[in-house]
């Protein structure tokens, strides 16, 4: 009865009840009380735990389901869907070396902000003209060097009241979609490009002097949600001198 | 009868008879008889023009399509299998624009030579040290203009007998490895970096004056048949000013 006053207080009256719960249940996701793969309690218990009824709670979950953040288990119960890295599918190996373990990378939150849609972004994002987008600037390190920095762009009407705090955790762009709006990253597009790293983005890669004259890779990616929605553009810079991106064909 | 007498003639007498079969299918798919996805003769009909035994076609033909080479349609017979496109599954698009339809590519063979492999290429490909590779070189073109240069690197003593004719009349090189050698490409793994393109490439790409101070893409490919067999070693050099590379993940 508590968490039902909780959720009802903090949720806008209007929206059916259901919705409310799935919500809720998000919530509860991202605060960590049930992490990737966890079963879910079953619909009878929620209902109960919640004081609603047990087809309002079947409602809920399933929306969960059809949107990927839950999946079931015929017989099993439901769970819990497992986050998308933010870096994505590909590997980081020395340049010719196909058959070496890559390092484990790490990534660190550097700043959100708020800019304008370039015209690229707008179009592939399928927003008007300058729309408003907050900035996710990421550092990306294998064995404590940096290797590649990210700049992800949301809509910022779409993922209104995005905060800074929830990044500082370690929390990645993918999951603070899925958990706090029930948007989930399954799919994406890239471009790969080599380019000149932009001057004011080198002293964060650690590059300076004679390096500044090296090409790095650019990756730019569209990213897709379950339900087919362009929910992101993240151009990416890869250090390459000692770096290659491996992709397998599918 | 003459067909039979062709084939054990070009056939080395010591293999078995299904074999020869199996070589002598692949040399009429390699000159045209059947092409993608053609319905071959039944076995019966095979056997009697080859005057062979039923049972010996039906292990031939099992063989090639274990490998990948031919396809069987439940009720419906046994198929050509398609060629992958030596270009591979990425599209190039212009940079930033992903609902681009990009542009039809044509490939124009350059040279076949010979030389050695790297140490890299040589473990890549499980090879000896300084293994003796054939080198073929094409030039991809989009709209008349260059886009890619691309080297591939063939064991030469698994490949052995390779003749440039097969490729000058626009054959690539997957299907030379299928129609040739019972050899069918599958999967690739694919190694992207940004460099500086080697002085000596420029010319091919069209490239000269402040252009050759621009970096273009790598995609440096390890290639596997349907059996698991690392079969080429491929380093293309893609324009990258207005030119980028889209990979869907998968």
């Amino acid at each position: 009865m508590i968490q039902s006053h909780y959720m009802i207080a903090n949720a806008p009256r209007r929206q059916p009840l259901y919705v409310q719960i799935k919500q809720f249940l998000l919530r509860r996701i991202a605060e960590g009380e049930w992490l990737e793969h966890d079963a879910l309690p079953s619909e009878w218990d929620l209902a109960a735990e919640m004081s609603v009824s047990q087809g309002t709670v079947r409602k809920a979950l399933s929306e969960l389901v059809a949107d990927g953040l839950l999946y079931r288990q015929q017989g099993k119960g439901t769970f819990v869907s497992p986050v998308l890295s933010d870096w994505g599918s590909a590997l980081l190996q020395s340049p010719g070396v196909f058959d070496e373990m890559p390092d484990r990378l790490s990534c660190e939150f550097l700043a959100i902000s708020r800019m304008n849609a370039s015209d690229d972004m707008a179009v592939a994002l399928q927003l008007r003209r300058h729309a408003p987008m907050f900035r996710v600037r990421q550092l990306w390190r294998g064995q404590g060097r940096p290797v590649a920095l990210d700049e992800a762009y949301l809509p910022a009407e779409r993922f209104d009241g995005m905060e800074a705090r929830w990044f500082r955790s370690g929390t990645g762009v993918y999951a603070t979609l899925q958990q706090r709006f029930g948007v989930r990253v399954v799919e994406s597009r890239e471009q790969y490009r080599a380019v000149m790293l932009p001057r004011e983005d080198a002293s964060l890669l650690g590059l300076s002097g004679a390096a500044l004259e090296e090409p790095v890779l650019s990756v730019l990616r569209l990213t897709f949600s379950s339900v087919g929605e362009r929910v992101e553009w993240r151009q990416r810079y890869c250090l390459s001198r000692d770096l290659a991106l491996l992709q397998k064909s599918c």
